[in-house]
């Protein structure tokens, strides 16, 4: 399988089924729909009222949060590595 | 302001009003929801018929996945960080 092929994945996400297709390896692809649907019912479980589309958006919301901060951390040991070359 | 002080932020997403309560600041709660907006229009062009709840799920795996690719990334700096070190 070269690459660049693509995987067509079926998941479940919070009761619904959703057709993934990505380059990634279809457990990548599982493994990263668990984390959604995880986040979606912590999420839920603090606000009980909310609706499935802003659920989902303030899962999105959470989960970008997330990668800016761990991306800062990331720039900061770039720079670590930088000095420690120099 | 203590550190631990919640901030608390009226954001539109994609056409929705959000109240963001965070420890962030305020400036970077607004960027990461203009970031999710941002993904949501970008997935919605290439999924015109798709409703807005299963775009903001599709949002949240691609938010997580990565997440998930940028984590790896930081786990190999830190090898790296660890054998310049060592």
């Amino acid at each position: 399988m070269s690459e660049a092929e693509k995987n067509r994945i079926t998941v479940d996400i919070y009761g619904q089924h959703y057709t993934i297709v990505g380059t990634e390896a279809p457990d990548t692809i599982r493994f990263v729909c668990s984390k959604v649907d995880d986040k979606m019912r912590e999420i839920n479980s603090a606000n009980p009222y909310i609706d499935t589309g802003r659920l989902a958006v303030l899962t999105a919301v959470n989960a970008v949060n997330d990668y800016i901060k761990l991306q800062e951390k990331y720039e900061d040991l770039e720079r670590q590595i930088k000095q420690l070359k120099d």
